[in-house]
């Protein structure tokens, strides 16, 4: 694609980048057609056409998700919405245990953006996509009055497929699972909170954002029957953990010097009055495990980038069905509830 | 899910609802698992799965497409933000003659949003879910706080299956084909712009707006080689004939007096100095066929709901190659160029 000529000479998105006309057609070919170099986005047409015959060489069944970006700056420590909405995408496919293939990406953009920051964004979001192995292959480009968004939100919608025989569900924990976590808890919540200036400490903590779609196939070498897996987003991992117990109808505890965190996020915790249970994460999984392959899994989580800090940090027993409880480093115990309202908003 | 208790007692959305946690969950189950009422979103994992094996039973190659959907006012004559959501996206599954199958929905929601017109809008989108055979099988719920959008924005990705031997793409038109047109053009920008009271005026026009599978599938049994298709939206007719001739390296010949153009519309562009064939629709679309079917797809598209207004109203010709030419009503010859700017903001 470096041969093209540059056709977008604005310096700023206005509103008729978003008109369905030639301004949008040459936005779309120099920003996102340019960095998502790919045939099926270069071809211009309103869909991406893929053989089943291709998709079946992958696994037996077709895994389809969605999230939004809205996260407040856009750029931060450690990534950028544009790294957030692929990983975030490509991190809900990879819970399931499929493997990601393809995004599609939806532009919502309020009118006096740089161009340039789009081209960042764009540049990043093909970064992570080549990380994990996932094409941008259809995507849309609305423009809104100056005032009507805040500068710029992206959807990602993802498609993989799911190797046969894997089953991954929150229904699925079971009394003796082991319950690990691939590394340190609350970075990506301390990240933004540090890059709202909203923290007078100046705490040296990169947001976790990353793809795990690797991991995860890891993963799914050392232990051939993972129950349950999902991602630490919004809500944390206590609302995950709250998720698994209330799905598979079993209690889940936890202990709390096993739970890695860093210093530094357990220091902005302290001052601000925050749970790193409930911080948001962009590159932490929960999964639970038969105790029978735990100790395997964890030692294969922990030669891979993603999961060199893992742990094993509690366990799946029969009561109280539906609840958490945390054994306090003080030896007490308490229950972890869900998230209730919000902890911290536009986080992701 | 009519037995089930509802949880929500919140009359407007807050920051919480898009928290993550318990908030967002009640928001979630008593909204949208509600109203899109099926197994894989009421599982409540973060992406639905589908065995590969019942996708094959309706073709070849799998479709996959996205839009988002910033349409001010949300409720319009004719439809609403929530129909256009689900029609804007079946409909570019259909255009590649695919079987739509499935929706994600990603809500932006803006602080203050009142709980009742997300409602609404949920209800409208199952509407027409249902009139196309489609199903919202995974979502995703972000609030940001007021001022930062404009209550409701929403994007939905689709994923369909295009049957054997079907192969329509903009870069297929060939010298002869006939263009065809499945009814009146602009009454969904025309609707749009009474909704906001642009318009002095009092017609009587409602949006376009509605699903186009059926139609199409009608289409592919009248016609074994439908060369281009594509729904006119943004940047109306003109912008997608400018489409198929510079993708094709042809020359499309059209003329006015064959255009069907309400009078109701034909006057609110005279008076607000438009051009119909740059007006917005979001239930049209143009194909091109070759001669031989294009008498018999007429026919069939005439006898049904969708096409009832259907017309030929053009031909492709070789040359100037890349042009879209105008006969006008008066015996003269335009070129129509793609729309350069902006007509209407946020139309869609």
């Amino acid at each position: 694609m470096n041969d093209r000529v540059n056709k977008l000479r604005d310096v700023t998105i206005n509103l008729g980048h978003g008109g369905g006309g030639r301004a949008m057609r040459d936005l779309i070919e120099d920003v996102f057609v340019a960095a998502f170099d790919n045939p099926a986005l270069a071809a211009l047409e309103d869909q991406a056409v893929f053989p089943l015959a291709e998709l079946a060489r992958h696994g037996d069944r077709l895994a389809f998700t969605t999230d939004s970006y809205v996260v407040d700056p856009l750029f931060f420590p450690g990534g950028d919405i544009g790294a957030l909405a692929v990983s975030g995408t490509v991190n809900d496919l990879a819970m399931s245990g499929a493997r990601p293939l393809f995004l599609s990406c939806g532009m919502v953009i309020e009118e006096g953006l740089a161009v340039d920051t789009l081209r960042r964004v764009a540049a990043s979001m093909q970064r992570v996509a080549i990380e994990a192995g996932v094409s941008i292959v259809t995507g849309d480009t609305k423009v809104v009055e100056r005032g009507s968004a805040d500068k710029l939100f992206i959807n990602t919608a993802g498609i993989g497929i799911v190797p046969a025989g894997v089953n991954i569900s929150a229904r699925r924990a079971q009394v003796g699972d082991a319950v690990i976590v691939n590394g340190f808890l609350g970075d990506h919540g301390v990240a933004i909170l540090i890059a709202r200036q909203q923290l007078a400490l100046q705490a040296d903590v990169a947001s976790d954002c990353g793809p795990l779609g690797s991991l995860v196939a890891t993963m799914l070498g050392a232990c051939d029957d993972i129950h349950c897996m999902r991602d630490a987003t919004r809500g944390g991992m206590a609302t995950v953990l709250n998720e698994f117990a209330v799905s598979s109808g079993v209690a889940i505890h936890i202990r709390e010097t096993a739970i890695p965190v860093r210093d530094e996020v357990r220091g902005a915790c302290e001052i601000l009055g925050l749970d790193p249970l409930y911080l948001a994460n962009e590159g932490k999984l929960i999964a639970l495990v038969p105790a029978r392959c735990a100790q395997r899994l964890l030692a294969a989580m922990r030669r891979h980038p993603a999961g060199r800090d893992a742990a094993i940090i509690g366990e799946v027993v029969a009561l109280p069905a539906g609840i958490v409880v945390l054994q306090t480093e003080f030896g007490g115990q308490r229950i972890v509830d869900m998230l209730v309202g919000e902890q911290l908003p536009r986080i992701c």
